[in-house]
């Protein structure tokens, strides 16, 4: 549990992060899903950066989104050309500052980079389990992180950062187990999908279950969908930047020639980065985990069994402290969402503060490196820390 | 050309429209395109509604956007139980009073509803075009839409109107046969589409591509790429809304259940609806008309030979006097987007008004019915018709 990621006075890698696996709930103690569901053995993929003190109160759980992994940091050899996804704000010195914080990152339950999901053999039946699968849930996921937690022997969470789908567990987690959870820090996420955020979900699966090769989920070992799961991605892509991201970034500039092409091939720029988005995704993401895991997403509802349909009630339960960010140009989840749940924190009488960062890149903003929010994470998980110590 | 709209007191439709055909460009004459190639013959699909003054001063051209038809009002028998698709703009005594003016509305060139397209029969081989139609521009359109105007012996257009695409054509029309436009109202339309609306096309695209009953464009009177063009028309559904109409109109609510399914069945609403309006549309529209139009619509440019990149070059052939109107919620071509078209416009010292409409059903908002709209429609065409006498 000492992972470090460090670099020399040259900026070369001198630590190296491992990806490390756990299982639990080996039949007949499987966990029992929302959905009434029983699974088992379930496998977690993780990784941990820094290390763990003494009394245990150096605690970050960081929580990926749809199609991230537990790869948050770092680099797992020295011929590893790209570091884990947020390396921009974990390891020594930087906003999440491995030298202080032991770190935590897993991936999710029906997720295909290492966790249990619907690509790993059903022992049942010794296939793939493809849409046998059981349906899961944010609160599943939530679970099978806490029995991770339990068997690292971590009790207590200094703070927990997630953005997007990641802020969704993290605002489960300091319902379900508000006693773990210190401090909070959901980034550009929601207390329930609005209708837009649905529908394009919606559509993305459908693209998926229209490809013929998808073969309703069984597909191991055979054509994958990969087709279906490449348009999924691209409408994906596109809620995640924004009106003004594309312009900047794309405008109508024409990719490698001077004059429209008259066919059908990608004119302009912004056609060839989508299609280049959509056929790198499907070498590493599984279609029928972005079904289950888009599902779970639209499922998650913090505001469903009050009566208001505020979110109060849910927030009720809640003890962390929080710090809520949204994002200026994020039209997936605006900002208005976040002020909701904010507005249900503070009806508690919870510790919140809020900022919206200024950031034209849309809902990827909370990924890209920003000094802004790498300070304001960076300033609260230290008057956390001491708050505690 | 007397076809007549109108109602008795009981509301019951005693006059009938009727579906035309125009052919012209018989080879050798075919019609030359923007591509260079070469198309003929060309079967315009159109209808009329209202009668023709003596003085030919009272003609309304109205343009259709990416799937709309000649359709655009009236009733084709008593049995029909929907009227064409702007039907609460055109009529006796509407918006567009076809008491007064004698409205002409047709299928654009590529189209599916009775003009020429990739769906029809290729004399050269016999069999439908397909893939091997030629590539045509907002500009083709335009020639195909004035060969027509030409055959019914009309010299002068008192006023045209479209939205989106229809505004699009329209915007050409000025500059291309400025002599001919006395007055036009372009609607929720832009001088070109940003990277995000080609972006939503481009995804849209890919998804009838990567149906592999599309067949490279080969599949009439075989099974059609029905399931990629109904995932096309939902994406397109999605950017025809908005944020808050999707919400105000669907919210988080279930689709004939209180509780999820926990399995991909339309478990919301705006699931079933998006659903819906995909199968529908695959009745009723041809994948590869979808390829054409949608492409020709994204190569629409007007700024694109202007040094300065604003427009005002193109606008400098443009003799019309212009309303032009966008809505608060359309996020496809927003405001913004025919600000800097009226700047263009009035840099030319054209004669412009603007309003920006209160609407909150998104880009759709130009179809709905709107007293606000309607109200500007009426009093411009009135101004403009006294002008003219």
């Amino acid at each position: 549990m000492s992972e470090y990621i460090a670099h020399d006075a040259q900026g070369k890698t001198v630590g190296l992060v491992e990806k490390k696996y756990f299982t639990f709930a080996e039949p007949p103690n499987e966990m029992v899903l929302d959905s009434k569901a029983k699974l088992g053995p379930i496998t977690i993929a993780y990784e941990t950066y820094g290390t763990l003190d003494e009394n245990g109160r150096n605690v970050v759980l960081v929580l990926h989104a749809l199609t991230g992994d537990s790869h948050a940091a770092g680099y797992y050899d020295e011929t590893d050309d790209k570091p884990g996804w947020w390396d921009n704000m974990i390891g020594p010195g930087k906003g999440i500052d491995t030298d202080k914080y032991f770190v935590v990152c897993s991936n999710v339950l029906g997720g295909c980079m290492g966790t249990t999901g619907p690509a790993s053999i059903d022992p049942k039946t010794g296939n793939p389990y493809g849409m046998r699968f059981p349906f899961m849930t944010i609160a599943d996921m939530v679970r099978a992180q806490k029995a991770l937690l339990d068997h690292l022997g971590i009790r207590q969470i200094l703070s927990m950062i997630g953005g997007s789908m990641g802020g969704m567990q993290l605002l489960q987690w300091t319902i379900q187990y508000p006693d773990m959870v210190k401090s909070a820090i959901p980034l550009a996420t929601t207390m329930r999908h609005s209708a837009l955020a649905i529908a394009f979900n919606e559509v993305a699966r459908q693209s998926i279950i229209a490809d013929p090769n998808w073969n309703n989920g069984d597909y191991y070992g055979a054509v994958k969908p990969n087709l279906g799961l490449s348009v999924a991605r691209m409408i994906g892509h596109i809620t995640y930047l924004s009106d003004e991201a594309l312009r900047r970034k794309f405008g109508r500039r024409l990719q490698d020639k001077d004059d429209f092409s008259f066919n059908f091939e990608a004119d302009f720029q912004v056609e060839s980065y989508l299609r280049h988005q959509g056929a790198k995704f499907v070498e590493r993401f599984d279609a029928n985990s972005f079904l289950y895991i888009t599902k779970a997403a639209d499922y998650f509802d913090l505001t469903r069994n009050d009566a208001s349909g505020s979110g109060v009630q849910a927030f009720s339960r809640a003890e962390a402290r929080f710090m809520v960010a949204s994002f200026t140009s994020d039209w997936l989840y605006p900002t208005y969402q976040s002020r909701d749940m904010v507005k249900a924190m503070k009806k508690n009488g919870l510790n919140v503060s809020f900022c919206e960062v200024e950031a034209e890149w849309g809902h990827d903003a909370f990924l890209l490196p920003n000094q802004r929010l790498t300070n304001l994470v960076k300033g609260f998980l230290e008057s956390v820390y001491n708050d505690i110590q």
